[in-house]
């Protein structure tokens, strides 16, 4: 049999470590040889997950036909901008995601399991959960980490009413207590001081296309707005190579206070009329605020591709 | 709550009609206020079915708005091309699927349960199972017969492993002896003869869009295939008809013997080359004899995809 490759999406968060690791577990165990690996460099805040709960982070990849592997299994994406450069050029024997499904299609009838949940790491716990499978402790303590990343501690509208017991059973079974360990996680992400801005800009960013419009979609969590605005100058300059250099017609970069739930939304590009009524503002020195904004997926990118659409 | 419509693809076969049944099903004792609706009329062998088990054919829509709804749920089938007219502007909640995705997108996260299984059905099988809710005798009894017919009584090689043990289990619920009754089902089928072509063209029809082109793939089942055969010219006629209204690139026909397990090609259109290509083999007055081809799914549309995309 020759080997699978399970990997999350470019640029991996926290969520896509988690899901993509434990999935790859879960497929071992149904008798595959699959093998989990990353599709960039971890960030800080999955770095404090990973070394919490004794793992090594997933090697890194950006082609799959380097590796010998023609089949691949996708987790907390599906859309192909954001997923391995030749996706094209292999087969892809499952997805498990908890996106909207967009630029996404196959040759052959695949496995395929989404759910409008708060992570897809809720997801795999589910498929370990059905199959009455035990999920050793590091296993389910990233799956824990995926879930409380992605929905900022159960505090996003993303956040699903099932994720709460989810939440719950993975703090158990990974031996921690679910605020403490929730907030450490958090905080370890918002350490922006040390990243420059190109950095910055490139933490937890993704490719959406809106209406033939390639739309860059980056998110920083922050425990102080402020702070992050007075770099504003070197993350604008950031901004604009990012665009000269990959063909963004735009970028939209939330800023997110992950204690108060709001975000400001820096903006720059080709479509600004569309960004301004896509969120009802009036952005003033390319910025605006966003009150209760927290979650990219179901407060900015549906708005935006309303707003692009139309 | 809103009304939601669930429904199989156009030119519904009986497993679009059975799966698409017993999920409204399911999502009402989830529920939901569910209703099976169809995108056309039944074809004989559904009719047989329904009639088996005493139930009403699902009434026909053409679009979701006209019925004041707005939220759907699809199965078996992903792409909108098959779907209901007004597909793009809807929410699509639901999809279960054994099909590759194509041509698909939304704008929010939603459920999507695809497996590389014989039937949509044998998915909602599992659903009811995995639930631990009790299947009717009726709802059983379409969902054997969307396996039946989807997998021409277990012989197709889009047949799963694990198809053996759901109509087996569905065959106990519902009944029915397998064998008799399926080979009933799919004798059901294969009155042609009462068909105009324009008909028979249509029976089982779907819309594939490979490489730019709206190539229209038809499937007749039959115990005769030189019986089919010898209304030809009635058929190119009605397919070039449907061509010219339509404005299909290509029409390929396959008039499959199910008791052989064989189809034969009719195939008519701007890219024969391509046809040819695809199973490597020779039209001869634009039919051609493709040995152990049964499967649309598996042994036609991924090599015309193939071939297309040359």
């Amino acid at each position: 049999m020759s080997k699978i490759l399970v990997f999350g999406h470019q640029n991996p968060d926290t969520d896509a470590i988690g899901s993509s690791y434990a999935f790859a577990e879960l497929s071992r165990l149904r008798g595959l040889d699959a093998e989990v690996v990353a599709l960039g460099e971890v960030n800080e805040e999955t770095a404090f997950a990973l070394d919490y709960f004794g793992v090594t982070a997933p090697r890194v990849v950006t082609s799959a036909k380097a590796e010998g592997v023609d089949t691949v299994i996708l987790t907390d994406h599906n859309e192909f901008q954001q997923s391995i450069s030749d996706i094209r050029d292999v087969t892809i024997m499952g997805v498990v995601d908890h996106h909207r499904v967009a630029n996404f299609e196959t040759e052959a009838p695949l496995f395929m399991t989404l759910e409008p949940v708060g992570s897809a790491s809720s997801i795999v716990y589910r498929q370990f959960k059905a199959e009455g499978r035990e999920l050793p402790k590091a296993t389910a303590g990233l799956l824990l980490s995926g879930l409380i990343s992605d929905t900022l501690l159960l505090k996003s509208p993303t956040t699903h009413p099932t994720d709460f017991k989810v939440a719950e059973a993975l703090a158990e079974i990974s031996g921690v207590d679910l605020e403490t360990y929730g907030l450490a996680l958090l905080k370890a992400g918002t350490n922006l001081a040390t990243k420059s801005a190109a950095e910055l800009i490139d933490i937890d960013a993704k490719t959406f296309e809106l209406n033939g419009n390639a739309v860059r979609v980056a998110q920083v969590n922050t425990v102080d707005i402020a702070e992050v605005l007075e770099r504003q100058d070197e993350i604008e300059a950031a901004i604009n190579a990012a665009i000269a250099a990959n063909g963004y017609s735009d970028f939209v970069f939330m800023i997110t206070d992950i204690v108060n739930s709001n975000s400001e939304i820096l903006a720059l590009g080709q479509n600004i009329g569309k960004v301004e009524a896509a969120f009802d503002f009036e952005l003033k020195n390319n910025h605006a605020f966003l009150a209760g904004a927290v979650s990219r997926k179901k407060q900015v990118v549906p708005q935006l591709t309303e707003s692009f659409n139309k």
